[in-house]
């Protein structure tokens, strides 16, 4: 068992893979708080935490960790104790100035991954973005972080915030193209088996790539003649505005980078 | 060796590796033509082929792959013989008729996968879509499939158009979508690879779960304080609108989804 505890605020995806990780890491986690109370007592119940019923009884340890939604900080953090201990939050845009009436020892401890709680992930994999208000807090944060994952990263509230910019369009843009996908192959009965050996090499190609050297299609070679045929075939306009502008966004994207 | 020998007209991505594959599998290739020479001289040394200088010496082998883009067809076809060889082409969204006037054994031999020369793919997971004229050519193009692919499948013309189009949105726009999260990042001076695990992870949720189901970041919750900041971070129109365009296709995509 390591020597620094943790209580975790928030039983959501993040709070849920970053709870187990800690706790198989050798974390001890004393108490989870979270405002939908079943989350918090699932999760506890499998890490051998406690659940803390009422914020208002928040008993600090070494570390706390924040991992809540944007608009319940401030009703959560009215509630807690100024203390001397580290409180940390988890969020990709949040200025870490909203912990520093808690504490002088805060930061941001924030896993850079799309995490759903019943799709097991490579933790050891996950970046690790840390933020903090002073050498001791950094310190402790670093030494969870190189714990629990091989990539740790120090970065500004700037940066950061550009970085969950990125991942919204790496990440949650990609999977709902893979979504739009879906719904096209279903419609004609093909099973999307087909389709995932073609996602898969899609972001594996990063790895040798960049992605404008990687472009294949009819946008990248300029093949009007499918480029409009596939505009014909989709259902509604909304689809048909998409392709266009995808199309336009990898045309120029190719235009830029082979100019150079 | 096979006792299938086979003739490549193309020289490109998609032909560089349907060579490649066929020749470790055994098959002789014979021939290759490229209207752009240099490239079928690069093909063709590799892989032990002769190249052919004009398209009007062509000599047809017991199957003819023609790998070229779709504004090339007439004047290539317009240019070989009637015979009793097979004739195939690559193409997602090509009618097989185009090759009807060739010979009566034509068909469809389409490798579903993004294809760059310089990045190498195991090339047994990719799926290999089917259309033949007669059952002569179905059973000869299935077996060469399997030779070369563990994942084969039969499509009619309207089925292969809809896949080429659903992986214009799961691959090509996904990859562009790769490119402007890399712009983000390299104005901050973040590297690239902090974002490789999530580009990667995101694809790799589709073996657990439906792209609905694994959607995450603040469209999917309605975090409109980080959605308005996002955009407002992002420098221009075009940018802007791709955020808000693909923010409401994934509220849509969960709204339609938990409605059910």
């Amino acid at each position: 068992m390591k020597n620094i505890d943790i209580n975790i605020i928030g039983a959501g995806n993040v709070a849920w893979h970053l709870a187990h990780r800690l706790f198989i890491c050798g974390y001890k986690i004393n108490s989870i708080f979270s405002l939908h109370s079943e989350n918090a007592e699932r999760l506890a119940h499998e890490i051998n935490a406690s659940v803390l019923k009422n914020i208002t009884d928040f008993q600090p340890a070494m570390v706390n960790i924040l991992s809540i939604k944007d608009e319940v900080y401030n009703e959560i953090i009215t509630q807690l104790p100024h203390c001397e201990q580290i409180f940390v939050h988890t969020s990709g845009s949040i200025d870490t100035n909203v912990l520093a009436g808690l504490s002088d020892n805060f930061g941001v401890f924030y896993p850079f991954q799309t995490f759903s709680k019943n799709k097991p992930i490579d933790f050891s994999q996950v970046p690790i973005c840390i933020e903090a208000s002073n050498e001791f807090t950094k310190t402790t944060l670093t030494t969870i972080a190189n714990d629990i994952s091989t990539k740790v990263y120090f970065l500004t509230l700037k940066q950061r915030s550009q970085l969950h910019l990125a991942g919204v369009f790496a990440s949650n843009f990609t999977n709902a193209l893979y979504g739009l996908a879906e719904e096209i192959l279903m419609k004609e009965n093909i099973d999307f088996d087909i389709i995932k050996p073609l996602i898969k090499e899609t972001a594996n190609k990063i790895e040798l790539l960049r992605p404008y050297e990687s472009q294949t299609g009819p946008a990248a070679r300029k093949d009007w003649n499918i480029i409009n045929k596939h505009i014909a075939m989709l259902d509604n306009d909304n689809k048909r505005n998409l392709y266009r502008f995808l199309t336009q966004i990898i045309q120029e994207q190719q235009k830029k980078h082979h100019s150079i």
